[in-house]
């Protein structure tokens, strides 16, 4: 997988076993809180899949002497040192000079990375300069890592015993080099393998859900761990063995488990949404939906709209911010928003009913509600909403009570968009 | 600010000023990667904004062997060593004793600490059992760090000569808890100031901006920095003085010779954003807006009513994800579908102008496209995007080719958006 160069040691000859690893982010840009860094949750996750445990992240900015510091340091701690960033072609980028530095190599330049710096340039139909071409230079005895989707390449090279991987900043990038080369590389050479598998739940606290599972919370193999946030709780089990499938086995009785005694709050696994579980039903069920959104303002046809695939179940959605939009294109009757105002449970019906019948879809469901800061009353305060749910059956509404995020526009809006989809979510599930 | 404790050495007495800070984010969660650290990022820019150099981020997780050696490693290299995490009452949480162990110093209970666990359980009408007083427990002569939102307090210490502060990993305490005691402790200790303008430009590629400014870039002080994004490139004019007046003094011809340079492509400054630019201009000019979404399925909705107020202008959005709805809602004559495809200039155009017509509003927006990953033809490939703009002066379409970012559903998404909000923001423009 890895490129081979003559006279270059192989790395299992300097390589045992790959226990443990640390990140490292480097980038100015980072360090001053420019840029959020999202390269090292992701490759964080994948080390915890590969049952690689990780000891610490770090992140420096583009200077010379704090980089081979951080290299070194991490190098003495971990078997395996994943770097990401500053490996462009300006003089800021020093990401593989400092890893000669800190490993004694001349740099030099690859023939096959200059071709690639060659290649990826006339893809673009554009002509290098010879900045680009530093691209090409590598600690002596590194070997390379490809990279399909740009002209920065990865250098892989032993530091003190532990491997180091440098990876380009670009999130696609390194992505993609990790999971083609770095991945296949660390496979050969760990001791076993951590498995995870996470259940989504929602309609249930936090609290509430750990009480029902306290005893599998307090075991030790497989551990189980919630997570929470924004109206939904997760539950990770993990078991690390020397196997995958050993590891698997021993997750799936205590994952059927807390199925058996969660089920009504379960909604899906992995990297499932709300949105998702109800479009996958939608989709199982032939159904179609239509949405009328006032609070939320086009968030749940956003999110419903995020993935490809969702114009099958999906017909319209109406974004009625202004009264006067809830009577024309909802038809909500005019005295109903005098006598009870737009954040109403009649309201919230007339909305669903109306988008429904308008555009005659299996389901029709809406939001309304004040998501503030500003503009609540005693009355009516920040985080009173109503969600709406139509379909041949009937109408209902359901109040919610979300006032303890009103500080949080974003949490009112989430939740309320997250207490909709599991409405309807529910409603699909009871007629099967 | 800062509690007084009798018996504890004043900060002042041991601390000079101010120049270097490290932040250690605690937890486990954040370093198997399930949880994206935003506090780091955000302390970052706090910082820079007080002249302070931040050296290095760290992240490690609930050990306690490891949270020592950090703070130990961290309080030798800079000043200032935040940290946040661990702070909660279960016995994963670790920070303030790991403290107390790497400053030696006992652990002891502090009545106020317990009184505030008191009082916030009160106020959420609970009962601290007695694992919560936990939360009560500081290194012998730390000083406390309130925080009016929750039961976690926070500590300052000195250790080996640098300053410790330990906050929760709750973002909304943690800012809070920062800005209302730390800041204002900081500011009396710092030498100087850092202060950075940053400037929002769109319409025109990261390189090609950069070639118009470049000799400000290549300068020292000020120096300016480029990041894009999304379609949108940020300038930040950024300079070190003794007083902040004095660094605004030093930014400001600079920031004059960028926009006068740039003019054209300026949209804003500091957290600007496109949909909050056109929110802006609307509301100056009284004017309001509805929208007709077709790929990006609500995005332009939800990005506007994002923040409070867009009530004023905004007055309706309709997601027309079906041919059908294009008609029914929009107008749209079959016609021009059959004749043309959804994804046309003269659909954009009469998506635009139905839904201006419809809400008799002063301008309508159209958005339809190919958002993939899937769905592409060769005549209209992933990317190909048209949007629309209606207003009583007539009626136009731009057509996208954003087909470099086939592969992000997300990026084409985002990117529709910002040149829909930007055709409309300069309309706008050149009325007045």
């Amino acid at each position: 997988m890895l490129d081979e160069k003559t006279n270059v040691p192989d790395a299992d000859e300097n390589t045992d076993l790959i226990r443990s690893a640390e990140i490292l982010a480097i980038g100015t840009e980072v360090l001053l809180g420019d840029l959020v860094d999202t390269n090292t949750a992701w490759l964080s996750r994948r080390l915890a899949g590969l049952g690689i445990s990780v000891y610490r992240h770090m992140t420096v900015g583009d200077n010379k002497q704090r980089i081979v510091a951080a290299l070194l340091e991490a190098s003495c701690r971990a078997d395996l040192v994943i770097t990401t960033g500053g490996l462009g072609p300006t003089s800021d980028d020093l990401t593989n000079e400092c890893l000669g530095l800190a490993a004694t190599r001349q740099m030099v330049e690859y023939p096959e990375a200059r071709r690639h710096v060659d290649e990826m340039f006339a893809r673009f139909g554009r002509q290098p300069t010879s900045s680009n071409y530093k691209q090409a230079l590598f600690p002596e005895g590194a070997r390379l890592i490809p990279n399909p989707l740009g002209t920065a390449m990865g250098a892989l090279l032993e530091l003190d015993g532990a491997l180091v991987a440098t990876f380009p900043g670009v999130p696609i990038e390194m992505k993609r080099m990790f999971e083609e080369t770095l991945e296949p590389f660390i496979k050969l050479r760990t001791a076993g393998a951590i498995v995870s598998r996470t259940l989504w739940f929602t309609g249930i606290g936090e609290s509430a859900l750990a009480e029902k599972v306290q005893d599998l919370l307090d075991a030790s193999d497989p551990t189980v761990a919630p997570l929470a946030g924004q109206g939904k709780v997760r539950l990770r089990v993990t078991s690390r063995a020397a196997t995958h499938e050993e590891a698997e086995k021993r997750i799936e009785p205590v994952a059927e488990d807390i199925l058996n005694r969660l089920k009504e709050y379960y909604f899906g696994e992995k990297d499932e949404t709300l949105e998702g579980a109800v479009g996958r039903l939608l989709t199982e069920n032939c159904a179609t939906l239509a949405l009328a959104e006032s609070c939320t303002g086009g968030l749940l046809a956003k999110r419903l709209t995020d993935k490809a695939g969702s114009s099958v179940y999906f017909v319209e959605g109406l974004v009625t911010y202004s009264n006067e939009a809830k009577e024309r294109l909802l038809g909500v009757p005019r005295e109903l928003l005098v006598e009870h105002g737009a954040v109403s449970e009649p309201v919230a019906r007339a909305m669903a009913k109306g988008v429904r019948e308008d555009a005659d879809t299996d389901y029709g469901l809406s939001v309304t509600g004040v998501a503030g800061p500003d503009g609540g009353t005693e009355e009516k305060p920040v985080g009173l909403v109503f969600v709406g749910l139509s379909d041949a059956s009937g109408t209902v509404a359901e109040k919610l009570d979300l006032s303890a995020w009103r500080r949080s526009r974003e949490a009112i809006r989430e939740r309320s968009a997250n207490r909709a989809f599991d409405l309807l979510r529910r409603r699909i599930l009871e007629k099967r």
